[in-house]
């Protein structure tokens, strides 16, 4: 459960889905959800938009970290869906940075999905690179808004 | 209130964030959302995993409408997030095919902001490309995978 | 020839492909291209390489003016290539921009392909967003990069 | 010299730029390419559009390759430049399948630069992901577009 108030209190919209936080540094962020009927598509297989969010949520808070806590703005996400995942299905997510510059930096987020109830290894199910601007200031309205991340980061 | 029961039914994931759609035909899907705490990341505006999120779902949707409701699958999304958006923003959104092939289809989705207590113009805030697979079997456990967009699309 | 020789100071690379930059402005870069041998992959249709070149070029002259003729540098480039063109075809290419940021540049550029022997209209074959950091000081080593764009631009 | 013929034979563009294949085989394609002024853009560094061209160009191989030389066909190009190279220096590439499907494949290539006059290790310049249709016919018109790679290729 501390994984559970963790999330809640770093992203509400992750954990809404269920999503917990787990690994916290700059180097590394990581987490896993439990795929559920809100998480799928009609096709009964997990919302690719989720995945994105996943991706985008988890290269923030990595490169919030990174940048020393001043303000991080995503400015682009690419991924690649690459198989499906399917009710029940545990996913674990994997963000670490490929570049952490002055001015931008750029994050890789992995997917993988393992069925419970089978003896299948882990398989990639998404890739993507989100590009963030970093290092700019904090503004007044948001001083709090590493307060969470500062709390539970391994730094 | 019939667009918010239109949206449960057809993406419970959209509608738990306040989402609403509007016109959903095979050219043309838009809708709108208000931005509340929960769409927000803790720079307090609008995460951008929600508007990538937003961009897959309406694009799918689109996507399966213009394969004549076969399956669709979602293999690549790139996202430009051009502007932020804050707490309390209107957000309208509008996708549109830009190939419908037999195999594969690539949608734009766009997201403009607007702020209902000032007298700017409506601005773009983030432009997308959802690249999908199309034409696919419906498999046996989705059969009914299209029922809710038959009903509410216009055809 | 004007556009030859144009092409040839402003992008040598893209000179020695056979395109032609028509059109250049802060606000639009135009040019074209006919489809020789040498931009063809085995199945004898245009390299996506060769699109993806294109893109990055027009974009990069493009923001280069915009900033005022600082230093720019592309961050990310998306392409979707939408259909194929073919030996002989004559594409044709336009690039403007989608946000022009103090930072941040985002430009979207099309290429289209007709067909000098057939009465088709033109034809959407790839759409791209070249994503650039601008504004940036010019290095004492490039003091003169914006020298021929300055001299063929429509400022 | 050996190198050299062989990309003349399989990329004619990439050759015109000086760039030489290595290794040619369904799960790794690898090659290099000397900085030259043809490759640079006005600010003296490696022309971003060049490192687009090497990854279409080098996962196209690939994915030919992995389907058996059935035909491919690229989709979708999305590429993150990390750093920047310039003139002289050495720049190694490598291209490796993330997922090899039955209709679609996705190619991870990455390019690294070293300064051979400097010390510095080899350092990543950029990063993209090129996704394919995979398994198509090969059409009446270029039943030899295999050839090449079949000659040289390590099958």
């Amino acid at each position: 459960m501390e994984s559970a108030s963790k999330t809640a209190s770093l992203d509400p919209l992750l954990h809404s889905l269920g999503f917990e936080i787990d690994e916290l540094s700059p180097t590394r962020v990581t987490g896993r959800l439990k795929v559920t009927a809100i998480c799928c598509q009609p096709f009964k297989v997990l919302h690719g938009g989720v995945s994105a969010l996943i991706s985008e949520a988890l290269a923030s808070m990595g490169a919030h970290m990174a940048s020393g806590f001043k303000r991080v703005a995503g400015v682009q996400l690419s991924i690649n869906h690459l198989q499906s995942s399917k009710l029940g299905d545990d996913i674990v997510a994997e963000a670490h940075p490929i570049k952490v510059g002055r001015t931008m930096q750029v994050w890789e987020v992995k997917l993988w999905r393992s069925n419970p109830s089978s003896s299948e290894n882990k398989v990639l199910i998404s890739s993507s690179r989100v590009t963030l601007l970093s290092n700019m200031p904090v503004p007044e309205t948001a001083m709090n808004a590493g307060d969470a991340l500062k709390k539970h980061a391994k730094l």
